[in-house]
């Protein structure tokens, strides 16, 4: 069997193991069936019994009510950007962003396109080619229209390493949230939300396939003049089938969710994300300012943890020494420089337990 | 080893064996890499090199000119339907679709959200919901806007099992080619096409991936007002990596190009074709009439075989005693009835030779 190394990698991410096991097996031909999970038709029985049981097992694992829809649908978070607003800003035309990242900017870039967006609030800071995020605001920030048609925002910026510790009240407004890089990481309470969407390549999947979670009330909202691919309500009418959805992508969530499950749900994976990043921070700060982490506590990630050292030189010397030794795409985004650590739910204790050992070492040596 | 079937859906479809047996081999961890082929970023330079060699070998295949675009996107042929008119009408906002299918007639559908379309030709038959094609159009039927932003057309239709001979003449006005189901199974002369996209999941890879062949100049009709997502223009500018793409998708279709140039290229592919249609058409030609074709002659699809028996019990039985046998995915299309053999690039020789004989079998025994 191939040797693996730590992946901290921000997206496409590590996946478990054993879900890497279970589809090899299934590969060259699904048992009973004969055919590969490559090949089999959108519509055969075996398809739709992978696509019911996927829906089912996130519905369990995060407790979704009977009054949303599961939705598998092509394009990234990306296409979100634009879905949303296109499907949920008519008729009021108008709707609130919460900016705490790039993405978000980006989300708010597209809805500019259909209507109205009001910065319910920002916390980008710097000028110019130096600007960045490394906080979340407090609710009491949030300048809230409450005739909005939504009021969207990211509940984990993974290039900075921020994350909401909680989710913002919008009152009676539809939240809709990008919960690409957390997604599955804790319990939420689903029926505050409006919509969920989340790109699967980081917490749930491989590329190519984004979950949807949408209150039904809310597809009323999309109109007949919507391209038929852009349409939330015809995705909704056809179990996403309406054409032919990323079938490989659905069956691997599905796998991912069996084994979240199988782990002992949501409440138990948070508990281990909480350990994890608890070691990682740890280390930041008993560090004596040699590792400097970049968010603000009380708006750190447990999924991108951020950090820097005194000098680039020092960052790349580190950055180098930990890739000789296994532990790949430790480097930040650009905007942030330094190392990113993504841990999302599949990679293991032990590579972070490994992680920090590496981190004291080089401290010792360099510090 | 898992048993392999018959398998002969209209899509997702058969695979080479070589490519699943390869693909699995890498699942775990990809061979010096030590991450698995789901978990690698898209901007690492493991999936450059995969993305540059997937270009570069459909290039090779289709010996496509550097003055064109290769792209892998999402969402399937049916966001193309909306992404072709967003693109490429403007500024003229009127288009000509010649109608073979149903898939024709959904493309035609989107693309009257914006702009004006000129049906060129249709071959549409009968009443009501008794509607059907049985025959591609004779360039003499076309009627074509020499001053329309460009002229599309569906090559091969699955649901009728008709196909282009060749591509029609339009003249200055950019040919689009929704070639989904006959994509690389014989070459084709790439400079006479302004655009062709394909969904994957037919003859190329998985589903959830997407291919377009792009002629440069025509990314600057792609104007700064469309949604990000919907631009060629932005998708060629970065390289199909905008966001993140169906990286495993992109690398299975790596592998089928990679197994077509080992094959001998797609003169090769295009022989073997031809030799699996000719012994499905012999053996309902030469059934003096127990089996009957759906299509015209002249009009006959190498990839989708479609052919009917006296009655619908007849037809049932077949099917019910085909797929006991392990031939799979037999069932025609509800607007055709009948039979429909899938028969893409990947579905073996001995599979048609098999079911030519357990035709022949079936006839000696309800002829």
């Amino acid at each position: 069997m191939e040797k693996r190394i730590y992946n901290f990698s921000a997206g496409p991410a590590v996946l478990p193991e054993e879900v890497l096991l279970e589809s090899q097996k299934d590969l060259f031909a699904l048992p009973g069936v004969g055919m590969s999970i490559l090949e089999i038709s959108h519509r055969s029985k075996t398809f739709d019994a992978i696509l019911q049981e996927t829906k089912s097992n996130i519905k369990k694992l995060l407790d979704i009510p009977d009054d949303y829809s599961i939705l598998f649908l092509q394009g990234g978070a990306s296409l979100q950007f634009s879905m949303v607003p296109l499907n949920l800003m008519p008729p009021k035309n108008k709707a609130d962003y919460i900016l705490t990242g790039s993405w978000s900017k980006k989300a708010q870039k597209e809805a500019k396109r259909v209507g109205t967006v009001n910065v319910a609030a920002t916390t980008e800071e710097g000028e110019g080619d130096k600007k960045y995020f490394k906080r979340i605001p407090k609710q009491s920030e949030l300048k809230l229209d409450p005739d909005a048609a939504y009021v969207h925002f990211t509940s984990n910026n993974t290039i900075y390493g921020t994350q909401w510790q909680t989710e913002p009240l919008a009152g009676n407004v539809p939240l809709v949230c990008d919960a690409s890089s957390d997604i599955l990481h804790k319990k939420i309470d689903v029926t505050k939300y409006g919509l969920i969407y989340a790109g699967a390549q980081k917490n749930m999947g491989p590329s190519g396939v984004t979950l949807v979670i949408i209150r039904k009330d809310l597809l009323e909202r999309s109109q007949d003049s919507l391209h038929t691919m852009l349409s939330y309500k015809i995705h909704a009418e056809n179990d996403s089938l309406y054409n032919t959805p990323n079938t490989f992508g659905i069956y691997i969530i599905n796998l991912v969710a069996k084994w979240l499950l199988n782990l002992g749900g949501l409440d138990k994976m948070y508990e281990i994300n909480k350990k994890k990043a608890q070691l990682l921070y740890d280390c930041i700060d008993g560090s004596g300012g040699f590792f400097k982490g970049h968010s603000e506590k009380d708006s750190r990630s447990l999924m991108n943890i951020t950090f820097n050292l005194a000098t680039e030189e020092l960052e790349k010397k580190l950055i180098d020494e930990a890739t000789k030794a296994g532990f790949n795409g430790l480097k930040g985004h650009r905007s942030v420089g330094g190392l990113r650590a993504s841990i999302y739910n599949a990679f293991p204790l032990k590579g972070v337990e490994d992680l920090v050992a590496f981190m004291k070492d080089f401290q010792k040596k360099n510090g």
